[in-house]
C-alpha cells in the first residue's frame, strides 16, 4: 500500500507555520481531553488538535473497516491492535481530508467546530495503555561513558554489550505524559564510608536521560518469536523519552539485579506518537557493528531514523538553556534487532508494549544524553544562561527534550517532552 | 470486621477431603471457563468449583455493594480494586452460604446446577491481568546461595543485601497459569573461552524457581508512598510462583541490568489466589534482621506466614520425585517491607500488580529452592526414583510445586502450581 500520507507536496488547509513539528505529513496518534470533558483519540495538524472519534462519527473514515468506538477510547491499544493496514488506511484518509484541495470537511463549519480544537484547548493524556515497558541500552557512546565513569575506562563495555541488545524491564506505572510534574523522589543510599547505616533522603543527584521509545501491535504469542525482517511490522510508531534516574539511589541498590527504584518514581513521554510510516522518508543506517551479529539480530538495510535530539534546561522564571544535541542514528543496535531478541526467547510482546532506546549519546561531548555524562558526574558543571551552574538537576528546573527530522521538503517532529521537578514531600 | 470466614470449626454441606487446600476456611478466588465456554471470577471448596457470577445473579450477595457484572469478568482486577471491606464481606457471604447448617442454596437443586461445577469439569485461566510484575530477592539463604556460587564464598552477600529488600520489574506478558506446558527458550550464552562467537541454541541449565507471589490492590498515586504499617491493607492475596530461568542465558546477559531473557519466557502461577485473611491464623515471625531497617522498613509485629512448600520432579510417564521443601516464613523481608520500600520513591502500585518473594530457600541443602542451588551448579546431581538423574530440567519432565499452611484445626493451600517442559521448536 502506497503511504500517500507522506507525500512531500501536499498543504494542508489548515495553518502551519514553517517550523511546525506537525505538518500534514506527520499526522500522529494521541489522545486528549477537550474542554468539555471529553476524552478522544486525535491526531495533529500545525497547532491544531483533530477528534478522531468526531471525524469517524461524521463519517469521514467512511469504507475502512473500523469499529464504531476505536477512537471513542482514553487510549490507542485497540487501534494499534488493528495492525499496519488500518493505519495506513486511516493516515492516508486524514492527508486526504484535510488537503488544501479537499472540501468536504473544510467548508462544512459545523463539522469544523465538532472536529478541531486548538491545541491549546485540549490537555494530551497518556497515548496508550502502556503494559510492558522494557528499557534498552543501546548506544555504544552512552554504556562507554557509563563504563568509563563507573568502572574501567580501558575496558568500558562489557563482553556482552556488543554481541547483545542490552535491555530490561522497567516499571509501567510511573510512566506519564509530558507536562506532568516530576516529584524528587526519595530513597536509601549508599552509607558513609565506614558505617553501616545507609543514608535516605531526597535524591542529590536527579538525572534525565534523553531517549526515544517505540509503542509496539499485538506481535507473538508466547514461544514464538519475530523474525528481524518482520520485526519492523510490528512497530506502531516513536515518542520521546525522559527516562528520570535518581543516580544515588540507582548506585547503591543496582546491582546485582538492575536499576529499580531509582527509575521508577516517573519516565516521561511526549503525547503523540508519531507513526514509523511518518519516518519513514528519513531512514539511515545505523553505525556499522564491531561483530557480525548472530543471524537471528542481522539487520538487513537502513535499519535508523535520523532524528534530531535536543534537551534543555530552565529554571524558574528563567531562559532556556540547551545543554545537549544527539541523535537517534547514534544507536548501535536498531528497533528491529531490538524487537528479535526480545522475542528469540518466545517472549510475548503485545499491543501497547513500550521499548524505551536507552540514554542516546553521540560521539562528542556536546551530545552526551545525560547530566551524568555531560557533566562528567559533576567534574564539568554546565553554566546556564541565568549565570547558575548544573551538575544535575535542581528543583524548580524544567527539562524540556525535542525531537524533529528534516529533509529539503519536509520537517517531522514529536513536539516537546517537558517536565517541571517539584521539591521533594 | 471480623473475619466470620475463618471460623475454625465451621464445616460445608460440600463434601471436602480430610487434606484438601480447600475447605471452607479458604474460599480462594480465581477465573475459570466452564463446559460450556463460560468465562466467570469463581471460589472453590473442596473439589467444587463455585461460579460467583451466577451466585451473585441468584441473590446471594444481597446487601453487599457490588456491581451487577463484578463477577462476569475475565480477571478479578475490579473486584480487587474494590477493596479489603467487600473482600471480606464476600468472603464471609460464601463461607455463610456453604455453612453445613445453611439451607438456601443447600436446598435449592437448581441454584446447585447453576453456581456449582465439579472442578474437573473446568479450566483454571489467570486469575488477573497483571499491569507490572516485581519479583525481590528476598531469601537470605537464597541470596547467599548463589553470591557462594557466582561470587565469592567469603562475601556472599553483597552489601545493600542486609538494607534494601532488594528487586527487579519482570516481565508480565509471559506470566501463564498453572498447568500451561513450557517451551525450552533459546537464547545466547557466552562465547567459549578463546572465541568471540556467543553460543546460540536451546538452554541448556532450564531451572526452576519456588516462589510466593502476593497481587495488590491500588495503594498509591504517582509521588505519594505506603507507609510500612498500612501496607498489608493492600494485599489482596498470594499464589504459588515457579519463576522458571534459563542460567546461562540469564549468565551471559545479566550484568548490568539485571534479568532479562532468561526469565521471560515463562512464568507460572497458581490459580487460586488465597486471601491474607484466609492466612491470618498462620501469621508468624520473619528472621531476626542483623541490621535495624531504616524507620520506613521497620517491621512492626509479625510480618511472615507459615506456608509450607513442596517442588517434585515429575519424569514422563514416571512417579513424581520430591526434590525440595522450604517455607515461606525463611523470607529475610517481609511483604510488607517490600511494599514500603517499592513505593518509597513514589511509585504507584495498582490493583492486578503482582510481587514476587524470590526464590525462597530455608537453611538446609533439602530446603533449597532451585536446581542451581539443590545440585550446586550440577556438581551433586539429584537421583530421581525413576534411577535417572538431574542437574537442571530435562525436556518432558513436569514441576509441580505445593504450598498449604496447617494448624490443629486446619489446613488452608494453594492447590498446585504445575508446568511440564516441552522440547525447544
Amino acid at each position: 500500500m502506497i503511504i500517500t500520507a507522506n507525500n512531500p507536496d501536499r498543504k494542508s488547509w489548515l495553518q502551519v507555520s514553517e517550523n511546525s513539528d506537525f505538518p500534514i505529513q506527520n499526522i500522529p496518534f494521541g489522545v486528549f481531553i477537550t474542554r468539555d470533558d471529553i476524552i478522544t483519540i486525535g491526531s495533529r495538524i500545525g497547532d491544531f488538535a483533530i477528534d478522531l472519534g468526531a471525524f469517524h462519527q461524521l463519517g469521514y473514515f467512511e469504507g475502512i473497516p473500523l469499529t464504531e468506538d476505536i477512537f471513542l477510547q482514553d487510549n490507542l491499544n485497540d487501534f494499534i491492535a488493528d495492525g499496519r493496514k488500518t493505519w495506513r488506511l486511516v493516515r492516508n484518509r486524514i492527508a486526504e481530508v484535510f488537503d488544501f484541495d479537499t472540501g468536504s470537511l473544510r467548508d462544512n463549519e459545523e463539522h469544523k467546530n465538532n472536529i478541531i480544537f486548538r491545541i491549546d484547548e485540549v490537555e494530551m493524556l497518556l497515548p496508550v495503555s502502556i503494559g510492558d515497558y522494557t528499557d534498552f541500552y543501546a548506544s555504544k557512546e552512552h554504556a562507554t561513558n557509563v563504563g568509563s565513569l563507573f568502572r574501567d575506562p580501558e575496558n568500558a563495555l562489557l563482553p556482552n554489550w556488543l554481541h547483545i541488545p542490552i535491555g530490561y524491564h522497567g516499571r509501567s506505572s510511573s510512566i506519564i505524559p509530558s507536562g506532568t510534574p516530576v516529584r524528587r523522589p526519595y530513597g536509601q543510599t549508599k552509607p558513609a564510608e565506614g558505617t553501616n547505616i545507609p543514608g535516605f533522603g531526597p535524591t542529590k543527584l536527579l538525572d534525565f536521560e534523553l531517549e526515544m521509545a517505540f509503542i509496539t501491535t499485538d506481535a507473538n504469542v508466547l514461544g514464538d518469536r519475530i523474525p528481524i525482517e518482520e520485526a519492523e511490522e510490528y512497530i506502531f510508531g516513536l515518542v520521546q523519552f525522559n527516562d528520570w534516574s535518581a543516580r544515588d539511589i540507582q548506585a547503591w541498590e543496582y546491582v546485582p539485579l538492575g536499576p529499580f527504584l531509582g527509575k521508577s518514581f516517573a519516565s516521561t513521554i511526549s503525547p503523540w506518537i508519531v507513526t514509523l510510516d511518518a519516518l519513514e522518508p528519513f531512514r539511515t543506517d545505523n553505525p556499522k557493528q564491531v561483530y557480525t551479529p548472530l543471524p537471528y539480530l542481522k539487520q538487513i538495510g537502513k535499519g535508523s531514523y535520523d532524528i534530531h535530539l535536543q534537551v534543555g534546561i530552565q529554571p524558574e522564571n528563567e531562559e532556556e538553556t540547551i545543554v545537549a544535541n544527539s541523535n537517534f542514528k547514534y544507536m548501535y543496535w536498531t528497533m528491529a534487532q531490538q524487537l528479535a531478541h526480545h522475542t528469540v526467547n518466545g517472549c510475548p510482546v503485545e499491543a501497547g508494549d513500550m521499548m524505551g532506546s536507552g540514554t542516546i549519546s553521540g560521539p562528542t561531548k556536546d551530545s552526551f544524553g545525560s547530566m551524568l555524562e555531560l557533566t562528567w558526574r559533576g567534574q564539568n558543571p554546565i553554566t546556564l544562561k541565568d549565570g547558575t551552574t548544573r551538575k544535575f538537576i535542581n528543583d524548580n528546573d524544567t527539562v524540556i527534550m525535542r525531537a524533529h527530522c528534516k529533509n529539503d521538503t519536509v520537517r517531522i517532529g514529536f513536539g516537546e517532552c517537558i517536565g517541571k521537578v517539584l521539591p521533594a514531600r
